[in-house]
């Protein structure tokens, strides 16, 4: 783990998304927040927001960081959800990693729930990035097509 | 989360992947294993084992379960690395999610070690999903086009 | 940690409640859902779920046990919400304490969440208890007056 | 999880009780400090200052923060035991959940203790709240009657 | 982490030691219970226990198995201290990892609430292994001399 | 747990180290690289990094500390290998039990991995202490014989 001690504290903020495809009908019952095993989008959230904090135990070479915020959001469509995770920390390193890690575990947590009510080929998670990056030496917002 | 003690124990297996896309040049560093954080694909076969055993921690309705089988491979294309996840039990209930989180988990840490030498718009992972079920009251194999 | 490994293995129940106490407006927003930090009932199901999982972590003389079901449900009333935990396992040791820690770990989270439009004195968890136990050497349930 | 990174760092303490109620017999066991599973209160007291650091993982939205000291201390009548976590920090956002969940925790590792020692329906938990809180927008006392 | 689900469960046990070399003063601590920071046996019993039931977390390659027991004892002489972690389980692996983690994290519990007292270099551990184990494919009892 | 808020940040290191003894064929395996369960060094390295971001929820009176940066090196000799332990923090309070509790765990790690082959008499960690300390009330350098 690589030293940060020589690096400044600073306001550091990521976005990272991922999108979870499945049949329409599993997006309706995000829609609902009706499933066999709770609501989809709550209980996502709170899976993402957990997962962010815990991310220097789970991606070996990240520092731990004070999060000082950590949420996640969701756009649905109509055969696809997208969640959108957003950390933000005052720290010697970025938290591009907290968000990804909090954007792909609540679109697991999606999975999780959905999977009663789809075959396994329907559901998969595309286009896990980091979107922004403010922060640090350098900062970075992608470029929308 | 549902009630499993009905269930009877049997043999379960599940496959799962992800694929991190990358400069062709972040590839020849998988090969080499050599970057300053560290040996990227042997890292993260670390980081997927750990995350498959944990995944009841991560995936709230998840149930806890006695792995007793968990492993990361790769595949390495020019510009793109597949990261297969194989875990296995003797349960109730099946290890789908701790597949797919052990495949997201390693594809993460593998992005993280790549992180210094790639634009952000660079790297992001494709295709998470399952792709082979064994046990429990339905099987399941992927058709390969 | 006592030796549980010559005990055989049973179905075994256990449901636990705590009692929060807060301002009716407090809970109104139980109701509605609606804090500033999100929804309260959903969050601490969340919560509440995942501790009784790692309650061998929590309680230091506690086993690790296969929990088979876990869930949380509210009982709301003007000043007051009654948390209620019931847990599941196959073991050779019951789930009473993870049923008390989902208990109070739920009830916490919401005590957490209602912070903010509250004064301390006004929140308080009373009557944190054992309601009823199946399975090991004896059942016990508790005599309502 | 709410941003706090505008806040400024200050010396944040709370003081958190909960008592456990139980038979005099029991509470004798607590002084002794020989049950069959160990010392309760030394157990308790490091399940106590435990579960204090990991506060943010178990209320989810709580946030991470340095604990600068956790501690337990009791006070023993009769028939009940009350518990006394005292947690500092110098941090954005104040230590009152990490001094109730400490409370909590280490009530509950008592009455695992003392659980083979009485019957379910003489044990449980009364009074879990918030004491005193110094730091941040607003200091509060209880008011002793 | 290698396939089990073909080895049959039996019944396993395991016995590691590891022993803390401090200033007779120091011993002379542990045997009053009287540190700064507390009781060091009681506490490092506690901490070895929950290392214990931690192992698979910890040690990358081990499989989670349901701990049935496991206990930290202490043999003190003058000058050092000697840990012994039993550790049960039935499963199809055994819980060697597991003694050895008890031990060590006793010892190094120990050695942090004896730190304020002694001279760096005149702390160290040393000795730590497997004494005993029996279960699995063959039974192993270390010759004493 | 001691208050540490009164004692200001500063910027600290602590090498620890710990060696493993087992027979030259085992040491020949940490150099291929190549055991049945992977590869030794680079495991055990994960496992001692991960380790030392934890050693606050291990060691129960051990404060929360942002780690700035922690690594494992190995020196092989032919019948034993010094698991070297290098961790560093800008904080309150010294790393030492980070450095101990990672190098300890690196080398339990890399007996895990050695363990299928040799005899567990032949397998033993030696010498396990606090080399170096930096930062704070008092430097240390132990004197090399």
């Amino acid at each position: 783990m690589k030293d940060v001690s020589q690096k400044p504290d600073s306001l550091r903020k990521a976005r990272a998304t991922a999108t979870l495809h499945a049949p329409a009908s599993c997006i309706d019952l995000l829609r609902s927040g009706e499933t066999e095993k709770g609501d989809p989008l709550k209980t996502a959230r709170v899976a993402g927001i957990l997962a962010a904090k815990r991310t220097d135990e789970l991606i070996p070479l990240c520092h731990p960081l004070p999060i000082h915020r950590a949420d996640i959001s969701y756009e649905l469509a109509q055969t696809h959800v997208r969640v959108i995770a957003e950390v933000q920390t005052i720290g010697p390193t970025g938290v591009e990693m907290e968000a990804l890690v909090a954007a792909s575990m609540a679109a697991l947590t999606l999975y999780d729930m959905l999977k009663p009510y789809a075959e396994p080929e329907d559901l998969h998670i595309e286009d896990c990035r980091l979107e922004r990056k403010i922060g640090g030496k350098s900062h970075f917002r992608r470029q929308l097509a």
